[in-house]
C-alpha cells in the first residue's frame, strides 16, 4: 500500500505553487492530474475506504507494488487490497503524512513520482508510530486518467545490525 | 546505488525476446534504450568503474537515489558515487544479480522500470550474501539518451522484530 495519509497537510501542500523540487515534462496538466490522484487516494485512505483507495490504482494485471511490509511484491489488486485492509486495521484514531522533497515527471501518458513521507498514527495497541519513509509511484493515463500501476514503499537498512531504520530524518 | 551486478545473467536475458511481464508504450525503441542504459551500467559496476557507473545518471541536480542503505535519500551525483564507493569497496570477487518480473513503462521521453533482483557476492570479510531485492528507477530521455534520474532500492521490513528481511524469495 501506499500506507500514508496526506489529509491536511497535504491540503496545505496542495495551496502552495508546484515545489522547487518539481520536475516534470508538462508542468501543468499532467502534474495537477497526478497530484490529484494522490488527493483522492488520501480522502479515500482517511476514510478507510477500501474501494476509493484501489480506485487509484490501474487494472488489477498491472498493479505490481513492492510495500515496506512483506513479500517481496504484491502482484494484481485483490493482494494489494488485502495489504491495505491489513495495515488499516492495525490503527485507531487519525493518521497523518508529511510529504518532502516531491518531485513529479511526466511525459505523454507516463509518469512518476517520488517523495520522502513522515507517517505519524497510533495503533491500536496504544504504540505510538512516527518515521520517515521512501515513496516512489509509476503511473499510466489510462482512458485520460492518470492511474498508479506501481508503488515502491520502503525504509533504508542497517546491514550490520539487520535492523530497518525508522529513526531517519531528512 | 542500484547496487547490483547483471554481468552473465543480464546477457542472457537480453538476448530473449521482451519478457511477458514488460509493458511499455513504445515497446520497441524506448525500452531497448532502457536496458541499454542498465547493459552499460552493469558493465561498469562489474569493472568497478565508478566514472562508468555515474555516466549512466542524468545531470548531478537530477539524481534523488533511495538506496537500500542510509540515508533515506541521496541527492547529487557526488553523494550517490561515494554511497557506490562504500558499497563496491566492501566487496571481493565477483557479484552477480539475477532478474525476475522487470517491466519497462515509457512514453516520449520519460520512463521508469522496475524488477526483483537476486543479488549474490562475496564480501572481504569473507561473509557470502545472497538476497533478493525491489528495484525502481525513474528515467528521462536527455538529448536523445536515456539516463536514470531517480533510484529506488530496498528490502521488506518485518514491524514486529524491527528487522530486514534479507530471506524472502519471489
Amino acid at each position: 500500500m501506499r500506507h500514508s495519509l496526506l489529509c491536511l497537510s497535504f491540503v496545505a501542500l496542495s495551496l502552495f505553487p508546484v515545489s522547487t523540487f518539481s520536475q516534470t515534462k508538462s508542468p501543468d496538466k499532467n502534474e495537477a492530474g497526478i497530484r490529484a490522484l494522490y488527493d483522492q487516494w488520501a480522502k479515500a485512505f482517511e476514510a478507510r475506504d477500501l474501494n476509493g483507495i484501489m480506485a487509484v490504482y490501474g487494472p488489477s494485471d498491472a498493479i505490481v507494488a513492492y510495500d515496506v511490509v512483506p513479500p517481496l511484491q504484491f502482484k494484481g489488486a485483490e493482494s494489494y487490497r488485502e495489504d491495505y485492509k491489513q495495515f488499516l486495521d492495525q490503527y485507531d484514531g487519525p493518521v497523518h503524512v508529511e510529504y518532502r522533497d516531491m518531485r513529479i515527471m511526466s511525459s505523454g501518458d507516463i509518469g512518476f513520482i517520488h517523495t520522502l513521507e513522515r507517517f505519524t498514527g497510533k495503533m491500536k495497541n496504544g504504540q505510538t508510530v512516527d518515521f520517515w519513509l521512501r515513496a516512489t509511484s509509476g503511473l499510466q493515463k489510462i482512458n485520460g486518467k492518470w492511474k498508479i500501476v506501481h508503488d515502491h514503499i520502503s525504509v533504508p537498512v542497517d546491514f550490520e545490525t539487520g535492523k530497518a531504520l525508522l529513526n531517519l530524518k531528512p
